[in-house]
Parts: structure tokens; C-alpha cells; sequence
């Protein structure tokens, strides 16, 4: 980068200060085809002027149809095609599926370049844009194939939301409940009263990225402890197994759950086994605890529907359960939550202890 | 790993030690097909004694088939068929074109599983198996897909490399000839006398092998010092840009040249330029380097017989070595030899020049 034309500038966001400083020979920027025209011009330029070198802009849909072996040859032809170098910078606009395959496309390019994402989906804003896990799915199973590749950094912007579908939104928050959980600063800045959803001012659009950022601080503190999944990491699966088994349960159904409805109902259960623990380990649980695990409970209901429609039975949970490759013997690897920050495990169920604690747990839930 | 049934014993060999250190659940073992049946048992048995757990012996024909997007896609199959998780581990007995593969597959099945690589050739021995890079070919460009994933260690035993052919054998040798002219403890080590190949005996063996391992050596602490290639890693590069153009340009010919023996002539180039200087940089040679660069191109004849038939001309060689990625503009970055350990670059040929020289060695070699 010739420094007299591009002088070191503080006052650029810092997103864009990370772009210049990375000094890329090309920066390929993919973004989800469906966005704000307002956003897309107004991102391109601050791109250029940032930037000594091309920037390429494409148009692509998102989801998971970009996860799969075949989407992955496609994107390396894309980088071909654009003489993407080992110096070149992927910036990915769009959701968690995009960052994913685009994020494992340019790690194993000339056997690396750079990525930053901006994320367009609460969920990828808080969880997946961060932590560098990459991947696709695979043989049947998610995320089988990957690596592990940090992007130089997330920009997290609300206003990209705003063209997401309500349920999208809703269901991506999910994620923002278990750091709060996680986490005590978390749940203090998770608690502050928010602004309605969708909105329009700058002031809404700063308060939702701000809360946005603070649960995405809490994924980042974690995986920098532990970036290969060896210990704390692990505690990020909260609400997880469950979840899991209620989207593969539910996937070939014509009432399908996104993956944050699910997880948000696996928090609920999760709430439900603290406030009547069944797995062991861990103090008893605290009055403030016990309070935090209501709190949430009323917040999860609040803000993220549930799709209508009987759920799944325990013993149809089971089965998926037990396919989860943290298992050990006949017995599923779970976490327990036993109030904020405090998350125990890995833990397990027996079969027909989970049976008995779905039951008691979907019937409370009627009941309520 | 259970410690009474498998206290540490340090009598094991240090890659068996380091193979139950590492504690898998499971061991893939792909090999060579044609590998000798006597070392094949040897070595399983070695396997299935130091590891507690199963280990699963897969025959695999090598070379550059293995090294495209829908070999890895199979051999990700493979992994998949046998139950492979994170933290299982694969053992290569092969060529570089093997731990190439093998080790990028490797490198992305759940993210990332661990290899260790026993090289059954003198050019995967030296070089190839060493450092962590791994990839494939893709778009009709070597190498293009890869990650760097660092083996948990290569285990050197020349009795692998009898059953290879001897072009093979003596071809793979030129990188270890390159060793020697970057360092100099290597290049002692490298002039004494080596056994007659192939050879039969125990102590023959040993020696080669121990030849092997000090050559080795010299790779390890350069991508120790310098693991993505961004400083003293390139002068590995040194003799490859005519190789590269070499073996690019008789590739489609009957008369193809083998990565080994390009790196030859790539080095008699160097030495050439060295001794007649025509690239800016670095102190005149002094009399104890003239005389290695002379000891080195009699030694590379007398080991590396090339190819019969007329070479490439210096302007078909251009064209070719304008294709390679680190060029930058219309000239040709190369690395120049100037003594043991003292190699200079990024140095730039412009067109004319390196036709000129080009002449002048064809000539000075078909005169002696």
C-alpha cells in the first residue's frame, strides 16, 4: 500500500481500519443478493475509499444450498475467476451459512486468505460469524467438513437485519439468550429494555447493534480461551442437544424449526431441569439464580414464537440424541445450567431419565 | 488410554511414542500398494502393540490421482466408513503426493484430525512429508487447495523406499542436494560417502536413513522458523522456478521430467549463475563456495541421471515461468545461490537476461 496515498486514518471505523491494515492485493466482497440497495452502495463506497486495491462485488444467495461439496468447488471457481492470490480478502455479507462455506472456501485457497464477515442475521452476528469455525455439511451430517480459520474480524451492523424476515430475526436470538446465560456482564447488558423490532431510527439501529455486540463479546472471551473446543468452549453448547434433536426431527416434516427456535426451546428445558435438577453435579441453585432462570424463561416467550404444532416425542428425541458424536456408550453428553456463568457438565442423560424430564417438562409448559 | 495396560515405554521407537501419546480413538493406516509384505507386518504389528486402540489398514495406489477434489471427496468417504472422529489419526506410508492428500483430508474431516506421515520416498522424506503443507491440484494449477496442517511427525525408514523404482529414488534425491547448498552443517553431512543403492543390509540402510533424517532436518528448522511462508521459508524455493517451468513445459511430452529431476537441473542452473553472475545482490563468492557449487554439480550428475532428448528452449521456459505466483509485474522472481547457507532474494530475471544465461549454460554444459 503506497502510504502517501493512504495515510494511516483513525477516524475510519475500525472495520475498515482492520481491511487497510490487512493491505490485500484484491478484496472479493460476497453478499447476500436480497439486501438493502441503500446499504449495498453506501458499504461499496466505504469499501473503495478504504481500500488501495479492486474490490469485486457479488451477489449471492445465502443458506445452507452453499454448504455442500459441490457449492464449495463453485466458490473456489469464483475466486479463480477474480485471480484471487494467497493476499487476496473475502468480506462476506449475509447469514451463518454464508460465512460458513465462504469462510472454509477461502481457508483452503492457496492454503489460506483472509475473511471478515458482516453479519446479516442476529445469529450470525452474535454466534456464527465469530470463532472461526468453518464448515459444511457433509454425508448426511452438519458441519462434518471445515476448519478452523478466524476472521480478521466481525462487523456487526443492525441495519442489515432489517430486510430479514421476522421469524429469521426472532429466532437468531436465541444465541443471545444462552450468553446471557453464560455470562453475568452479559446478562446485565442482555436485561437493559430494547427497542422494538423492526425499526427505523439511527438511535433503535445503534441500541440493537451495541446489545448485539455485548453477546457477541461473550462468544469471542470464550473462544479465545479455548479456540479448538478442549474445554470452556464446550460450555457454548448449552440448550444444544436438545436443539439439535428437535431440528433433525423435525427437518423432513412440513413444519421444519430453524435452528434458534430450537435452541430456544433446549434453554427452556434446560431452565426447567435447573429449577428441578435431575443430572448431577453442581451447588444448589441460588435464589438471584433461581430468579435469572424465570427472567429467561418469560424472555425466551416473549420474543422468540415457537412453531405451532405438536412437538416431538421424548422417546423421537432420543433416538436423535443418541447420534451425537460427543456421546459416549449409551449414554447423551449434555451441559446443565445451574445459574449465570455457572454451567456444569459434560453431563448425561439416561434414557429414561430424559424421557421422564421431557414429559414433566411439556406438561408444565401446558400447563402454564 | 488405559496406564496400567499401557505404561509409557520408552524402548518404543520415538514416533511409535509419539503415536500413543497422542491417544487416539482410532488409527486409519493408509499405505502404498506396492509395499514390500515383510515391512507391511512389521510395521501393523508395531502399531497394534504400542496403541490401545483399533487400527484399520488401508492399501492405496499413490501419486497424483490421489491429488484432486473428487479423490478427497472419497477419501473423505473412507474416513466416514470408518467411524473416524476428531480424535482419531492417520498414518500415511507413502509419497509426498500421499501425505498431500491424505494430510488435507485429514485437515478438514471435523475440522481437522491429526497425521503422521512414514514416507516411502526420498523426495516425501526430505521434503514433502515435512512442514505441513498439505493440498491438492484444482483448475489445472498445482497445489492451488491446501491448508497448513503440521503432521505430529514423519518417521523416516529407507527399507520403504527398495520397492520403489530407481528413476524415483534418484530423483527425489535433488532436494536433498538443495539442503545441503542452504546450510551447512547439512552439507557436511551430506558429503560423506553414501552407500550403493538399492542395498541389503541393516547398516546400509541405517546410513541412508540417517542420511535422510540430517537432510530432513533442514526443512524442519526453516518452517519451524518460518511455518506460512512469509521470510527465510522461500529460500526452499531455490532451483524451483526453472524446475517448475521444466516440468510444466514436458508435461504433456512423452518425455515427461519428474519433479525430482527438474529441481536438478533448476539447481546446475543456479550453480551456473553463480559461478557467472548476472543477478544483482550479495557479496562475490568466496574460493570454499566456488569449490561446493563445483563438488555440487558433479555430485548432482553423478546421482541424478536427466532425461534423454533436446531440453525446452529458453524462450518456452519463459513463457512458462511467467505463470508462477510470485511474480510481480513482467519480470520472474527467483531465489539466487551464492554460497552454503547464503541465498539471496527475492531476485527478478527480466526476459533477455535469462535467455542469455540460459544459452550460456546449455552451451557450457553440452561442452563438458
Amino acid at each position: 500500500m503506497d502510504s502517501e496515498t493512504f495515510p494511516v486514518n483513525p477516524s475510519l471505523p475500525s472495520w475498515l481500519l482492520v481491511l487497510r491494515t490487512a493491505d490485500p492485493d484484491r478484496v472479493l466482497w460476497v453478499h447476500e443478493e436480497a439486501c438493502s440497495q441503500d446499504l449495498l452502495r453506501e458499504y461499496f463506497m466505504n469499501l473503495e475509499n478504504a481500500l488501495a486495491c479492486p474490490v469485486v462485488q457479488v451477489p449471492m444467495r445465502g443458506g445452507e444450498r452453499l454448504k455442500t461439496w459441490d457449492a464449495v468447488n463453485e466458490l473456489l471457481r469464483l475466486f479463480q475467476g477474480h485471480g484471487l492470490t494467497r493476499s487476496s480478502l473475502v468480506v462476506t455479507t449475509g447469514g451463518g451459512a454464508m460465512s460458513d462455506a465462504l469462510g472454509f472456501a477461502a481457508s483452503i485457497w492457496k492454503r489460506g486468505m483472509r475473511t471478515l464477515h458482516v453479519p446479516t442475521t442476529p445469529l450470525a452476528a452474535v454466534d456464527a460469524a465469530w470463532g472461526g469455525k468453518t464448515g459444511i455439511n457433509w454425508g448426511g451430517s452438519k458441519n462434518q467438513v471445515g476448519t478452523f480459520a478466524e476472521p480478521l474480524a466481525v462487523h456487526i451492523d443492525a441495519r442489515w437485519m432489517q430486510t430479514l424476515g421476522e421469524r429469521d430475526f426472532h429466532a437468531g436470538l436465541a444465541e443471545a439468550a444462552k450468553h446471557a446465560l453464560l455470562d453475568a456482564t452479559a446478562m446485565r447488558s442482555f436485561q437493559a429494555p430494547l427497542p422494538e423490532w423492526p425499526c427505523a431510527g439511527v438511535e433503535e439501529h445503534n441500541a440493537w447493534t451495541s446489545w448485539f455486540e455485548a453477546s457477541a463479546g461473550v462468544k469471542k472471551r470464550i473462544v479465545e480461551l479455548d479456540p479448538h473446543e478442549h474445554g470452556v468452549r464446550t460450555t457454548l453448547n448449552l440448550g444444544h442437544t436438545v436443539a439439535h434433536a428437535l431440528e433433525a426431527s423435525t427437518a423432513t416434516t412440513q413444519c421444519a424449526w430453524l435452528h434458534g427456535e430450537a435452541v430456544a426451546l433446549g434453554l427452556h428445558f434446560a431452565l426447567h431441569e435447573a429449577l428441578n435438577p435431575v443430572l448431577g453435579g453442581g451447588d444448589a441453585m441460588s435464589a438471584e439464580d433461581t430468579e435469572h432462570a424465570q427472567w429467561m424463561g418469560q424472555w425466551l416467550k416473549e420474543w422468540i414464537p415457537l412453531p405451532k404444532g405438536p412437538w416431538p416425542d421424548a422417546a423421537s428425541l432420543w433416538t436423535f440424541m443418541t447420534e451425537d458424536k460427543k456421546n459416549v456408550g449409551d449414554e447423551v453428553r449434555d451441559m446443565a445450567w445451574r445459574g449465570v456463568g455457572k454451567v456444569v457438565g459434560p453431563v448425561s442423560w439416561k434414557r429414561d431419565t430424559f424421557e421422564a424430564t421431557w414429559e414433566t417438562f411439556v406438561r408444565s409448559w401446558n400447563d402454564s
